[in-house]
C-alpha cells in the first residue's frame, strides 16, 4: 500500500496535478508487485514527482534569492530505523535518491571507528552523489520555466513593496510518500524545494530528523507500525516535529483518523512552539498497519486550503487521487481537515525484529 | 546558575581543560552578574570554549576528509522557545555567535509573509554571518596545530589501515553550556567541530533540533524550567534525539539525578534507534529550576571514559570545575555516570507566558 501527497494551488492545473500522482502510486506499485521494498517503492513515487514540473522539489523547485535551486530530502526506513537526508543540495537530480543512498549506507563500517554521515549538505551532498554515480546536472536544468517566472514576479513584488504586505505565496507544494510492502516494512520519504527566495543554505523540514518524515515497525510491545510525512513551513515543522508526533499519535487510540485530527490541533494548531505564528500551515499523510492481523489505514490531514493525495493498494489496479478542500469559509491556518481510507494487506512472514546489540550489519536484522 | 562541559582524552591536559572551563563560566556569570540573560551568557560561555585551542569546536576543530574546517552550532531560547543552528559552516569564527543571531531573528518579520530561517548551512551561512558582522576568518585561521598534526596522524592511519581496525578516536570533545538566569529564563548551546575526516557538508547533533540542545522554560500546568546538551556521536544523538528526552525527562521524577539515569538508560544505552551500534557513547548536561522555589540542580551524565565539567553560580566568586570518571573496570558506551548539584535562584519576579496567538513580535512575550 502506497499513499502520496503534494502540495495544490491551482484549480486549472487539477489534472495535471492528479495525473502526476496518478503516475507515482503506479510506478511506486510496479516496485511492490514485483515483491520490492518500502523504501524503493517511497523513492520511486517521489522520482516521479520530483521530475514533474509541478512540484516544489528537484526539477521545477522554488529558486532561491540569488536564483538557484537547493533541495532537501529524507528517508526513513522504519524497519532498521536509519535516516538520511540531504539539505540546500543543488545539481543532483533527484534528491530523494540521494537521501535513500544515505539512509541505506547508514549500514556501512568506516574505517577508524568513524559512523557514515545521516545528513549532508550543499557541496558535501553534492559530491557524495556524485561518488554515488547519482546523475549531476547544470544548475539551469533543475530550473523550470514556471519556477524561473515565479522568481521574477516575486522579486518585481518586493521591489515594489519592502515591507511586510499581504502578498504570500504558499510554501506547501512540497511532495511526500509512505509505503508499507509485503513483509511489513514502512518507509517514508519527502523532498522540497524550500520557499521562494529563501537564504541560499538554508535548511527545512525536509532534511530534519522528526519533522519531515518518520517510520517506526511494529515491535517490543507496540501493535501497529506506523509511518508519516509532512509539507507546510519548514520553520514551523521543524520546532514542531510534526512527522514523528503525527505518526506517534497513531498508536494512541482505537481511531486513527481521530488520532490525526487530536494531533494535528495538539501539536500543530495549538502548538506552543507555534505561539508567535498567526497562521498554521501543515499538510500531513500518515499510515498505520498491524502485521498481525493485515488491518491498516492511509490517512491525510492538512490546515492548508487544498491538497493533492493519491493512493494505491498492490492489489489494485488502479490509484485513488484526490483533492482534499478544507469547508468553506474555514480559514486556511486554524482548522484541520482530515480523512482516511482502510486498507488490508496479509504480511507474508510477520517480522520478529532483534534488538539486541548487533555489530553494524544490517542484513540478518529481520530474522 | 551556568553549567558548562567539554569533552575530555588527555589527562596532560588537565589543569589547561579546567582552566578554560573555569574561564568560559566566569565570561558567563559577568553577563549574568550585570543582569544580562541567559541567552547571551550561554553564547559567552560558548565563545571561551571555541576560542580554545584544546576544544574541537570553532577554532581548533578537528578537519574534515578534505583538511578543512567546518563547524556545527545550536542555540534555544526556552522562553520563545525558538532555535537557531548552523551547519557545516567554514570560516566563522564563532558559529554559536551565528547560532545566536538566527535564534534571535526567528522573531522578525520578512517580507512576502517568508519566515526567517532557523538552520543555515555552508556557504549560505557563512555569507548570512558576514551580513550580520560577524568575524570571519580565512581558512587557515580555524586550523589549530593540534588540529592540523591530529589530521595527518589519521591519514597516515589510514592509509595503513584500509579497512575497520581498532584504533578509534572519540569524536565527543565538542562543547555545550546551559544557563538559567535571574528572570528565570533557560537557554542552552552547543558548539562541535564534528568528528576528525568527516565528510564535507556533513551535518551532526550540534545543528539538528532536539538533538544538540532543548530549553523549555516552566509554563501551562509544567512546574520546571528545563534545559540540556549533548556530545556525542552527532549521528547516534541525532536518531536519540537525546538533548530533547533529557531535558523532559527532569519533568518526571522527584529525583533529577535518577531522572538523568534513567534517561540516558533507556534514551540512549537500550534505544532501538542504536540496535546497531555496539558502543554507545554520549555525554550530556542538564539544568532543571523551579521558579517558584528558586531551587534547582545541575546536573551531567556520561558513557564515555571522562568529561570535564564547569558550574557557576552568579551569586558565588569561583567556579567549580570537575572531570567525572566512569568507574574503573566500567566498559565506555555500556554503562553511565551521572551527577549533580543543587542550587537556589530566587527569581525576580515569576514570569508568566502567554500562549495566545500573538503577531511575529517576540517583545511582550515574558509579561
Amino acid at each position: 500500500m502506497l499513499i502520496v501527497g503534494a502540495g495544490y494551488h491551482s484549480e486549472n492545473l487539477r489534472k495535471e496535478y492528479q495525473k502526476t500522482c496518478n503516475q507515482a502510486c503506479r510506478k511506486a506499485s510496479e516496485i511492490l508487485k514485483q515483491g520490492g521494498n518500502a523504501v524503493d517503492a517511497v523513492e520511486k513515487a517521489i522520482i516521479e514527482l520530483e521530475n514533474s514540473p509541478l512540484s516544489n522539489a528537484g526539477y521545477g523547485s522554488n529558486l532561491t534569492w540569488d536564483g538557484t535551486v537547493e533541495c532537501d530530502a529524507s528517508l526513513m526506513n522504519g524497519q532498521t530505523l536509519h535516516f538520511g537526508a540531504c539539505g540546500a543540495v543543488s545539481n543532483v537530480w533527484n534528491p530523494i535518491t540521494l537521501a535513500k543512498n544515505l539512509c541505506i549506507k547508514q549500514c556501512d563500517s568506516l574505517s577508524l571507528g568513524r559512523v557514515p554521515p545521516c545528513i549532508l549538505t550543499g557541496q558535501g551532498a553534492r559530491s557524495w552523489a556524485q561518488r554515488m554515480g547519482l546523475e549531476i546536472v547544470d544548475d539551469h536544468k533543475m530550473i523550470s520555466a514556471r519556477a524561473f517566472r515565479n522568481f521574477k514576479h516575486c522579486k518585481r513584488k518586493l521591489k515594489k513593496y519592502s515591507i511586510q504586505n499581504d502578498v504570500k505565496f504558499s510554501p506547501l507544494d512540497t511532495v511526500g510518500a509512505i509505503c508499507v510492502d509485503i513483509n511489513g516494512v514502512v518507509a517514508a520519504g519527502a523532498s522540497s524545494g524550500g520557499v521562494s527566495l529563501k537564504h541560499e543554505g538554508r535548511v527545512g523540514q525536509a532534511a530534519s530528523f522528526g519533522s519531515g518524515v518518520w517510520a517506526l515497525m511494529s515491535r517490543d510491545g507496540i501493535k501497529s507500525s506506523v509511518a508519516s510525512c509532512t509539507s507546510g513551513c519548514g520553520e514551523h515543522l521543524i520546532r514542531t516535529q510534526l512527522a514523528k508526533n503525527t505518526a506517534e499519535s497513531l498508536f494512541e487510540s482505537p481511531s486513527p483518523t481521530e488520532s490525526l485530527d487530536k494531533c494535528l490541533k495538539k501539536n500543530f494548531l495549538h502548538s506552543p512552539f507555534l505561539w508567535d505564528v498567526p497562521e498554521r500551515l501543515c499538510g500531513a499523510l500518515a499510515l498505520r498497519h498491524d502485521p498481525q492481523t493485515g488491518d491498516g489505514e492511509v490517512l491525510w490531514g492538512h490546515t492548508t486550503k487544498t491538497m493533492c493525495v493519491g493512493y494505491m493498494s498492490s492489489e489494485t489496479d488502479r490509484p485513488k487521487c484526490i483533492i482534499s478542500h478544507l469547508p468553506p469559509n474555514v480559514e486556511p491556518g486554524h482548522k484541520a481537515v482530515v480523512s482516511g481510507h482502510p486498507f488490508k494487506i496479509a504480511i507474508q512472514e510477520s517480522p520478529v525484529i532483534q534488538w539486541e546489540v548487533a555489530e553494524s550489519n544490517c542484513n540478518g536484522y529481520l530474522s
